[in-house]
């Protein structure tokens, strides 16, 4: 089964489950190694500047989402 | 109740609201820890570059409120 | 009275001012203590990375004024 | 042939591979030094900022794949 | 007379013009003080990551006036 | 003959080069002189975070390309 069957969600907080999930696959796919990936985590997870880019990566991603969805207007 | 049950608003001024909110939620969903986001509080709030790009964030997410609103012209 | 009462403005040189209300905005609200933005301000206006990441937040903000206004096109 | 026919993919999945295939051209086109590259990927790849960069690019090209496709609705 | 009468342009090279000048006036808004700004110009002047992140703010207002203008496709 | 009499080209490929061409147009707008930009050329050239802002660069400037040609749809 795909990771990202489809972009359409009931809701705004499912979208942004989405939008977080394109954030991490894409770090996935550039570091694909478990393990070097679970020695960051405690890296950017205390580091202001990595969180606030975190949160910028999901903005974008959720800006997607949310014109995939028409901003669950509907 | 969703944290996030909709990306309409009245006005433009809680649509903005609205975009600190989402802002905020990816650093909590990156940092779960209270005590870890709590310690880094004061160390971006007082830190110029970390000001601008929490800035950034929010522009972006109120982009996607803004035009989820149409923005407000109605 | 609203900070924010509409996006919608006259020329594109008030949707400017917008943007810059904006970006400033969301530095307030992040660090709301007056004393600590106006120590921070000489660091950041003579610091030319800081500078430059204020104009992108400035970019960000003033396309979504500029949609709104229809580009100030009519 | 081609190295970007088209942005027209069948699943959201296939887009963001495109996404990522946007993402690493532009690095190649910039620096077209393979040994370089290879060089390079180790400190990237184990950097976090760099990391949470490189998403933030595939995010940016993603949405541009994903309203190419009109967000895969149809 | 306005810095800015209008996003309106007769070609893509005048557009981009005006994506120059929107870059360069928040930074003027943020640092007024002409005899800061032009000690700050030879050091982003000569520095890649500055010299790049001024290319981030162009295109990201390229973009707003590509969109006003119909991409000048007419 | 304008450095950029149009945005349309006939392919993805041609559309990217466009946006590739977008991207260094404003670095030498900031820094004219060729010989301090060449320079810096290889210090950008073996740095991974410059490498990966640049693409950051080039895939906004090929969002505003790629609407610009309808996503080359038709």
């Amino acid at each position: 089964m795909s990771w990202l069957p489809t972009l359409i969600t009931d809701t705004p907080e499912e979208g942004y489950a989405v939008a977080i999930k394109l954030s991490r696959m894409a770090v996935k796919m550039t570091q694909p190694d478990d393990a070097i990936r679970a020695k960051l985590r405690p890296i950017y997870g205390e580091d202001a500047t990595n969180l606030i880019q975190s949160s910028q990566v999901v903005a974008t991603n959720f800006n997607t989402v949310a014109m995939a969805n028409n901003f669950w207007r509907d």
